[in-house]
Parts: C-alpha cells; sequence; structure tokens
C-alpha cells in the first residue's frame, strides 16, 4: 500500500473534482464515497471500487482482523491533514473512495413491478432519504427523472445510508417519456397530487404493477405530467395541508405501494 | 423604527447568544427565529414577538402594503452586513426576531387523545420534522422527553417550517413519568420497535386515546421503557431493516395513527 503525503497528489485531486462536480463524474463514470459504513457496503454489495484512501487510525479503529484485507494497489494510506481536507463532514473517519458507477439501468426495460418516479426533486438529502426508505419497504426501483437532483451528490450518497449499492435506481430526463412506457406497459401511474378530489390513498388498493409519480419541493407534478397518469392519489391531512415534505410524504405512499 | 448599525449592539448580540445558547434561552424563556416564513407565521399564531431585525430590502422583497405594519417600536433596520453576521443560511432574506417562548405545557393534563412522544431524540432536524408531520395528521401533540434535542435548536426550528407554531409541545425530562401518566389515564401507550414478534402496524387498530413513543436514534427505545408500554409496535419492513430514519418512521406511524 503506497503512503500519499502530499495535498498536490493527483489522486487526491481527482477524488475532490469527483467529489464536488457531476459534469466530471459524468465523464469518468466515477463517483466518491465518504464513512466506514458506506465503504463496508461498498464492499459487500461488489460495487467496483478503484481506489481507497484510508488513515492508519481509521484501519485500527474499525476494521478487524478478518475486514482488513485492503487490496494493496488499490488503497493509499493518507494523512489526517489529507483526510481532513478531503471530507466534507464535521468529523471525518478517515476513509474515502472512488468508485465506478453501476452499469446504466435503462427505465424501458421495465416490465412489471413497484416504482416510485421522481420528476425534478432538487434536495439531496430528499432524493437519499426517498432511496433508503425504498430499500426499506422493498420497492423495484426509484426513477430519477427530469432535472432531478445527480444520486451520485456526495449529499445524497450519505443521506441513502448504503442503500444506493442495493436499490435499482434508473436515471432520465424525461419524465413524460417514463409515464408513456408505464401506460404502454400496464403498469398503472399514480399522480401523487395536493388535491381533494383526488384519490385518498388510506382507501386507495395499489395495483401490484405501480408506480407512484413525486414533483419537485415547491411546485410538485406539472399539470402535462399529471394528466396522463393513470390516477391521481393524495395523502389527506387532517391539520395543515402544507405541512408535508417531499421524502415524508414520498415515504407515506412507498409504505402503503407496498405494506 | 429605529437603526443598527453596530455589529456590537447589544441586541445584535443577545440575538446571537439566544440563537447558539440553549442555557441561555431557558433563563430568558426566549428563542429566536429567522426567515420570511416563519416571521409570517409568527405573527400569524399570534405568538408573542419581543423584538424584529430587518433589512430594507427584505420589506420591500418579501412584505406587500397590507403586510408592513411592523411595530415601530420592536423594529431594528439592519444593513445587509448586520444581517450577513446573524445569519445561519447560505444566502438569508434578511428577517429575524426574538420570540417569548409560549407558557409551558405539562403533560399531566393530558387526559385524552393522540400523541408522539420522543424519548431521547437527538437530531434537530428530526425533531423539527416530525413536528412539521404532527402537524399535517392533525395529533394532538408531540412530547419531547428525556434526554432529547431543543425544541427551540435554531435548525429545529426551521425543520419545522412554521408547524412549531401550531403544534402543542410537551417538555419533560422523564419518559418514564410520561408512560405512567398514560398507563393511568386510559391512553393506550405503544412503543416503537424493531422487533418482529410486534404488532405489525398496518394490521394494528390504533385506539382513539394513544400515544406512539419512539427512541433514540441509534439505539432505539429503552427495555426499561418498551416494557411498560401497554403494545409493542413495528412497521414490518420488505427490503432491509435497518433503513428507515427516526423522522421516517415516526411519519409513517403517525400517518397510521391518525389516519
Amino acid at each position: 500500500m503506497e503512503n500519499i503525503t502530499s495535498k498536490d497528489n493527483k489522486f487526491i485531486k481527482e477524488y475532490i473534482k469527483l467529489s464536488t462536480k457531476k459534469a466530471y463524474r459524468d465523464e469518468q463514470q466515477k463517483f466518491v464515497i465518504e464513512s466506514v459504513k458506506l465503504y463496508k457496503e461498498a464492499v459487500a454489495t461488489n460495487t467496483k471500487i478503484e481506489k481507497v484512501f484510508v488513515t492508519e487510525q481509521c484501519i485500527e479503529k474499525y476494521f478487524n482482523e478478518s475486514e482488513k484485507s485492503f487490496q494493496a494497489d488499490k488503497t493509499y494510506i493518507i494523512s489526517q491533514e489529507i483526510s481532513n481536507k478531503m471530507s466534507e463532514l464535521p468529523s471525518s473517519q478517515g476513509i474515502f473512495a472512488i468508485l465506478k458507477k453501476p452499469d446504466f439501468l435503462n427505465f424501458t426495460a421495465i416490465k412489471n413491478g413497484k416504482y416510485i418516479v421522481l420528476c425534478d426533486v432538487q434536495d439531496p438529502g430528499n432524493i437519499g432519504t426517498i432511496v433508503r426508505t425504498a430499500d426499506a419497504f422493498g420497492l423495484d426501483g426509484v426513477v430519477l427523472a427530469g432535472n432531478s437532483c445527480d444520486i451520485y451528490n456526495i449529499k445524497t450518497i450519505r443521506s441513502t445510508m448504503g442503500s444506493l449499492f442495493r436499490v435499482k435506481i434508473f436515471i432520465t430526463n424525461s419524465c413524460m417519456d417514463v409515464v408513456n412506457h408505464f401506460n404502454g406497459n400496464n403498469i398503472i401511474t399514480c399522480a401523487a397530487v395536493l388535491d381533494k378530489l383526488a384519490k385518498d390513498i388510506s382507501k386507495y388498493k395499489f395495483p401490484n404493477n405501480c408506480a407512484v409519480l413525486i414533483g419537485n419541493e415547491g411546485n410538485g407534478l406539472s399539470q402535462q405530467i399529471s394528466d396522463i397518469c393513470s390516477e391521481k392519489i393524495t395523502i389527506k391531512m387532517a391539520g395543515n395541508a402544507e405541512s408535508l415534505n417531499a421524502s415524508m410524504a414520498a415515504g407515506i405512499l412507498m409504505w402503503e405501494l407496498t405494506k
């Protein structure tokens, strides 16, 4: 295992560029993770790991003997100082990795199952929490559509708590194409809306093949999208109707979809 | 309306001290808010406002003529520079206020209704999101028990999105006392646990007088607390059982409790 002693090392620079620039992640088809939990989840799920950067203190503290088999040609020992420079957390555990993006999944291959479709959802934390909850409830996949935040944003990855490596993620720039594909394949499309006339999900029986669509945090789904969906559904609220955030609404919809 | 031109003004210093120090908030029985939405919610709910700090740009941009009735003796015009110093947001709207805490609500006055009890919940964002969701679903109150994070933490307040002013909040340092009080008043206490033998909430019929208890993010409820509750309940997960965060779990429980 090589030591990296300079903050100007090209691999450290590559890590930081991947961590901060979506365009570079897209070009290189790579992304980065930080933390022991995410690293262990990446190993456990056979995600392709290109480089690992780790402090000696981290190996001692967080890895038992059987886990210490870092691949020598991919692993770099870094100082605490370099770890602090790489980290975006208030207190870093001292482990970072560059990973290869998994193979691209095309939503047009979907023929059945239960999905959540995020149309223009912007907040990295919301997307991560939704992926995490989709994992908990065993959804068949999450579709990130339109102008949604990058799933490989480091904040999104952190809020998935490792679920990123287990949930099937489909990415496309067109919400419309996704709805049309589902509609053409007998997968019922349910637009989640704030509309008292929409079907109350506490009474609605979700079909086995079903996709629930969630819109942007500020504006919801566009009229154009909700109009072509099979159903309009809503979470009836006894209290203040403004008061669910996008990830909470998505979580309750996924719960009803799968329970 | 007076102008404040110095960052060393005593009221600005008081704002910052209230914003950062829980002990000082407790001593003074005051707390602070930032943002147009929270300020307008405070006004709408008749919360006692002690001082308002606002930039001229903020008044122009976010307040229409009918809303511009700031009380002259309580309002201070601040510069953009002072606003930046006071703000804890990446881009501030330029409005801040010092508010009086509402009257203390004692949980021993509760005789019926639906409640969520947070025992040692630590994350400010989780507590805020839970209060916001309790508002959406019309719960009768939220009990912050044990060593839970301060409801007047500025991050907690921000994530309530104004629901702080509408939801009844009960604060106590003893989870045990809360459970004993509810048990003695025919309010069914349901401990939310990660235990396959607990009652599945998708089948459980929540009674009309009921309190759901949520534990700490890392450790859940203590055995001691869950053992004295009337019921143990759980959110069955088809997928990965580790993958719900505390606020999502609380949200789904409140949905089932009230729907």
